[in-house]
C-alpha cells in the first residue's frame, strides 16, 4: 500500500439523481423546473459584458442581497449566499454545530445532511417520523447540539406548520434550528419572517427549484446578524468568492420578476393537483404534497419494477431503495405535456 | 449571552484584497489580468441559451476535464475542478491532511494556508524562508503531515525550480505534496507532468490570473487517480454541483484558445520587465519575479507610506503589515500604461 494511504479521507459521498445527456428524456428525477428562467436573465446574460470577468466578482453582492431581504422584511445584514443551497448548507453545519450533543433530524428526509455530518465529524442522530410520515415536534424537545428540518420534507413533499416549527425553536434556546425551505414555494409559508422573534433559527432558501436556475448555483439564508456574521466568517475562511458574476446578475434579474416567479409556481402546482388526482384514478396513494414533487405508492405495483420500466421507456423518477419508503416513487411535477406522457406510460405499465 | 453561542464556530477569516466600487481606479492590488477573456468566451456567452439555466450543470464536465488535462498529457480522471482555486485548495486540505504531524508551508506565502489548518483543525508549522526570502528545500526534508508549496511563492513571485520540489516530493513518501500553481504561467515550468511519476503530488491551477476569468470562480488540480478520486469522494460529500454552467462553458472556449492565452501572458512578462527597470532606476530592489506581481522595496522609502499615497491617488497596490516584508509593496502588472501611471506618481512621491 501506497505510504501517503493513511493520511488522507476516505468517506462515502451523497449521490445526486442522474443528469442524462440524451435530449429526449422525460426528466422528472431531480426536482428542477420544468419552465425556463425569467425573461429577464435572458436579458442580463445577453447584454452581459464578457469584459468584466477578467475581475473577481463582486466580494458583498450587497444589491442581491437587498433584493432576497425584502422576501421576508429582512436587512442586507440578515441574508448570506453561497454556491447552491448545498454549499449554505454545509457552511452552517460546519458553523453552527459544533457541541458534543448530536444534531437531530428525520430518519426520512433530504439524505445530505448525514453525510455533512459524516464529512465535519458531527455527532447526528435520526429521529423516526410518525406512522404518517410525518415530523412529530415533541421528538425535537429534548437536548441536543442542533436542528434540521426540511419544510417541506423530502422526499415526502409534506409541510409541517410554522407553529409546530416555532414549538420547536421555543423549546431549545440553546440549539441552532436550520429550517431548509428549498421546496417552500410550492404550497408552504416561510417560516423567514421569524428570524427577528428567534435569533437561533436559520432559514435556507434556492434558486435551483421555484427560481428555475439550478443551472446558475445559488443558494441563501436567512438568520439573526450574529449567525450571519458567524456563517460569514467561516465562508471566508473556506473560500472567499463563490458567487460568480454571471451567477449573481442571473440571481438579481429572477429576484425582480415576481409575477414570472408567480406564474411558474402556479403552473406547477396546478400540474401537481392534475397529476395526483389521475394518479388516484390509478390506485395511487400520494402523500399531501407542498413541493414540486409527488411521493406517491401503489399497493399492487412494486415501485422499483415501475421505476424502471419508466426509465427503460425514457422517463426518469426518482427512486430510494430505503426502509419505509422502499414502494414509493418520488416524480418531479414537469409540465401537463410531460405529465401526460408518464400518465400514459403507468397506465400501459399496469394493463 | 445568548444560550446558543458556545454551540457556534468563532474564526478569523482570511482577507482579501479590496475590491474598490469605483471606475476610475487604477487596481494594482488582488493580481487580476488587465487584459479581457478572450474573443472565445465573449462569443460563447454571447450564443448561450439561457433556458439550459433550468437544469443542474454538468456534474461530470468530462469536455473541460479533457481539455484541461490535454495541458500536461494527463487523462480527464486525473483533474479535478472546483469553484476557483480557492476552493480546490480548501477540498485538497480536508482531503488530504488527516495525520497528527502538522502540515508544512513557509513562513512567508499564501496567507489562506493557515486559516484553511485553522477551519478544518490541522496543525501546521510555519517554516522561515531564508535570508534571500527563497524556500530552502531542507527544511521540508523532516517528518510531516503534508507539505504546501507555492510557486512561483506569494507575494514574493519567486520560483523555485522543479528539481528542488522534487527533491521535496522524494523525501516524503508518506506526505501529500501540494503545489500551488497559480503564478505559474507568468515565467515558471509546470510540475503537473510529474504526477504520472509520484502518486503523491497535487497541483493546484486557476482561471483567475493567466486566463483573465477572476469572475467565472474556475480552479482545478492535476494529481494520480487515487487522489482525484479521494478528492471528488469529499467534494461530493460538500457539495455535488460547484461549478455553473455558463462558468464551465467560459472555461472550456478559454482553454481552447492557446493563441490568445500566449498573447496575454507575453504582454505581462514584458511590462513586468518594463516596470522592474523603472523601478530600479529610482533605488527600488525588487525581488526575481516568476508572476503576475512584483514585490518591491526601497531602503529610504517607508512601504506603508507610499501605499498610502498611492491609494489616495487612485491607484491600489497591496500592502502586508507582517514581520520581514514590512517594507514591501506587492504591485499587480497592469497595462503599460497603467504601470506608466504608477511610475509617474512614484516619482512625483520621490521629489
Amino acid at each position: 500500500m501506497e505510504k501517503w494511504r493513511n493520511n488522507i479521507r476516505n468517506i462515502a459521498p451523497y449521490v445526486p439523481g442522474e443528469q442524462p445527456k440524451e435530449k429526449d428524456i422525460i426528466k422528472l428525477n431531480t426536482n428542477e423546473s420544468p419552465y425556463p428562467p425569467s425573461p429577464g436573465v435572458r436579458k442580463a446574460i445577453e447584454g452581459f459584458d464578457a469584459d468584466e470577468l477578467r475581475l473577481y466578482p463582486d466580494f458583498v453582492c450587497s444589491r442581491l442581497k437587498g433584493l432576497l431581504a425584502k422576501q421576508c422584511g429582512a436587512k442586507e445584514s440578515e441574508v448570506f449566499l453561497g454556491n447552491g443551497s448545498d454549499e449554505v448548507l454545509a457552511l452552517c453545519f460546519m458553523t453552527f454545530f459544533n457541541s458534543k450533543k448530536p444534531v437531530l433530524f428525520p430518519d426520512i428526509t433530504y439524505s445530505f445532511y448525514d453525510v455533512w455530518c459524516s464529512l465535519f465529524d458531527i455527532g447526528f442522530k435520526r429521529i423516526p417520523l410518525g406512522e404518517d410520515l410525518r415530523i412529530k415536534k415533541e421528538d425535537y424537545f429534548g437536548e441536543n447540539g442542533g436542528i434540521v428540518i426540511a419544510n417541506p420534507n423530502a422526499p415526502t413533499a409534506i409541510y409541517m406548520e410554522n407553529g409546530d416549527i416555532e414549538d420547536i425553536i421555543k423549546q431549545n434556546e440553546a440549539s441552532i434550528i436550520i429550517v431548509d425551505e428549498a421546496y417552500i414555494d410550492f404550497g408552504g409559508k416561510s417560516i423567514a419572517p421569524l428570524i427577528h422573534k428567534y435569533d437561533n433559527l436559520v432559514v435556507v432558501r434556492t434558486y435551483s427549484k421555484s427560481r428555475n436556475l439550478a443551472g446558475i448555483r445559488l443558494g441563501y439564508a436567512f438568520a439573526s446578524e450574529p449567525l450571519i456574521q458567524a456563517l460569514e466568517a467561516v465562508k471566508n475562511s473556506f473560500n472567499s468568492y463563490t458567487v460568480s458574476t454571471v451567477s449573481r446578475l442571473a440571481a438579481e434579474a429572477a429576484a425582480e420578476d415576481t409575477e414570472y416567479f408567480e406564474m411558474c409556481r402556479g403552473k406547477i402546482i396546478k400540474t401537481r393537483e392534475n397529476t395526483v388526482r389521475e394518479l388516484e384514478k390509478l390506485g395511487f396513494e400520494t402523500l399531501p404534497s407542498s413541493a414540486n414533487f409527488i411521493f406517491t405508492t401503489h399497493k399492487d405495483i412494486n415501485a422499483e419494477e415501475l421505476f424502471s420500466y419508466l426509465k427503460e421507456n425514457k422517463i426518469y423518477v426518482r427512486y430510494f431503495k430505503k426502509p419505509r419508503i422502499d414502494n414509493y416513487l418520488r416524480i418531479t411535477i414537469g409540465t401537463d405535456e410531460q405529465m401526460e406522457k408518464l400518465l400514459e406510460e403507468i397506465r400501459r405499465y399496469i394493463k
